[in-house]
């Protein structure tokens, strides 16, 4: 997980008589979450209010799973996160991880670390947030645990199923193959700059710094990448096509940025990597925000991570790609480099035609 | 979860020049826990270092999955706590849920939160931990997570298998049955007040408060107790077998004391239980322990928690009970009362024949 935001200022603002974690207590909690869990499918056979949950998995699919950590003041912000937007991303970050492996998601556990002063409506919140996507998903919510913590910490395990023989690792690439990314890139983390710069979207209308002339133009800009940096979308529907056609030998998920997450599966493959500025895609929405705060688009991309777009590899014909991803509804995928011998390393071919080697993105506890 | 220990002390004893997980990094953290896994299983496909790990599950077997959250000053203290301790600890809960389903354990997921000033000694000392504990069940840690958190937080998912119709849940229990604890308890209670009070254990001899004299049978007893708060071992080879014979109708492991614990079996499967003081089974470890320390040992077995045994209930004969467990090489099966219809609601019958209605044990967030 990505995390780019700096501590929390103590500003909760809990309401005279607002109930509170204090008020329910920890059964009354389940109880009412209980009460309103979604039904579950049938092919769990045993959800929450157990030692543990018990499914049915397909006959002779692979399990993959996962676990990813969010954690309050590092890797979002109450004052311009809602509770809704903390759960989704939750188990989004797991979906993408599910999905970079060419998998289906299938079932969810959620362990939250909370402080006991917490406020009702935000844990209701956080929940509604992990559930709506989860059914989006086709994820059932199997199971979790409740503990006391000084901040809020989610901690989502997803579980998946898929073919062994067709799930899709780090390590296949091979030099020669087009470097992949299914999406824009830069989007997530601009709108992140532009939180942080004070914007917010109330309702649907974009709120500036006091006195701010906004264009309409900048303004549906700005709600678009805070859009994706608090609502992002996990492309585990891509990831499968991208594992079902052969097409990837390789995949990760961009969660830590371009650079990062590139550099990781050169890594793992043994392999290096040349990539173009000019084919780096970089929307309209984010060259718009980056210019109203100061900053370099292509940085954005390049740094900036939680775009959740599928990095992959391929030998395949371009054309094919293209069509398979667009005619089963997907966005049309950008070739954005080549897989070159690891001895090259990795390398950024700027506007000018100069080559540039390519340095990490995000590290924790840097 | 239980969490009896109230937040902790600045003491991190940080010595100069000690390496910290900022000195390492994220990467550099998780290259060293890559190269310091233990050899997985065949059927661990893939272990970490991708977006998700991938596993062969047994064909026809149902999967069983729980999460435990740990925190810091919550659940331990480092003041008391080594470092392997923590690691073994956060296993051995989640081994004891997928014990009380009657499941084999297979695979961990470890999520981890941790300040960035730890030292390294700490994050090393709790891989061991954890690793030692899951080779010892038989158990593959194939993946995990790493953010940065204000204090430590640990997140241990398991995965477990077994044949979905003899896994055993809460909600079988009918009157007339008796109910059954599978070893001591009041144990880790009696061991975490020991704690409390300045006694330690070092190198297996017994440090108390400066001055006081204690005799050797006071040693071992303190020696005992704190190992088991500290130690503590989870029933799942118990569970298994009490699964596979049929002779558990409803099963749930005593991680939050038996009053507790009994409560919520009992509101799962809609009865009443009667149980009886005189048979709870009181070790004179946590006797000794108890008169130390001025404690009542039976409220010790009600109310305090981390045991680790196992509550299940049956109608099967009591002798045949006994002796498959014992014939398996386990600790001798305590009979502690009877299933009741619901409207008798729970109760205790004390040493003088009365019959007192049982209160709750611990809850978080109060």
């Amino acid at each position: 997980m990505s995390a780019r935001v700096p501590p929390q200022k103590k500003n909760r603002r809990i309401r005279a008589g607002e109930t509170t974690l204090r008020t329910l207590g920890e059964f009354g909690l389940l109880r009412r979450l209980r009460g309103r869990t979604p039904l579950l499918p049938p092919d769990v056979l045993l959800g929450m209010g157990d030692d543990a949950s018990i499914m049915q998995p397909s006959p002779g699919l692979a399990l993959v799973a996962t676990v990813d950590v969010l954690v309050e003041g590092k890797d979002f912000r109450w004052q311009w996160c809602p509770p809704e937007a903390v759960g989704h991303k939750g188990l989004t970050v797991s979906l993408s991880d599910v999905g970079a492996m060419g998998a289906v998601p299938k079932y969810a556990l959620v362990a939250l670390g909370l402080p006991r002063g917490m406020p009702l409506h935000r844990v209701d919140g956080l929940y509604r947030g992990i559930w709506e996507t989860a059914q989006a998903a086709g994820v059932a919510v199997v199971g979790g645990d409740l503990s006391e913590a000084p901040c809020l910490i989610l901690s989502l395990t997803l579980i998946g199923e898929g073919e062994a023989g067709r799930l899709v690792r780090r390590n296949g690439s091979k030099p020669g193959e087009t470097i992949w990314v299914t999406g824009p890139l830069g989007r997530a983390a601009a709108g992140l700059h532009a939180l942080k710069a004070g914007y917010r979207v109330e309702h649907s209308s974009v709120r500036g710094k006091r006195g701010t002339k906004i264009s309409p133009k900048t303004r549906k800009a700005i709600r678009e990448t805070i859009q994706a940096q608090l609502y992002p979308v996990a492309r585990y529907r891509e990831g499968r096509v991208l594992a079902e056609t052969g097409f990837a030998t390789a995949m990760i998920d961009l969660s830590d940025g371009l650079a990062s997450d590139l550099s990781r599966l050169a890594e793992e493959s043994g392999v290096g990597a040349r990539i173009f500025a000019d084919q780096i895609p970089v929307d309209p929405f984010t060259r718009q925000v980056a210019r109203l705060l100061g900053l370099d688009p292509l940085k954005l991309a390049l740094g900036g991570g939680e775009d959740f777009e599928l990095l992959f590899t391929s030998r395949d014909d371009p054309a094919a790609i293209e069509e398979t991803l667009v005619q089963s509804g997907f966005a049309r995928p950008h070739p954005i480099g080549e897989v070159r011998p690891s001895d090259e390393g990795l390398s950024l071919v700027g506007l000018r035609g100069r080559r540039e080697p390519i340095r990490g993105g995000f590290e924790h506890f840097r």
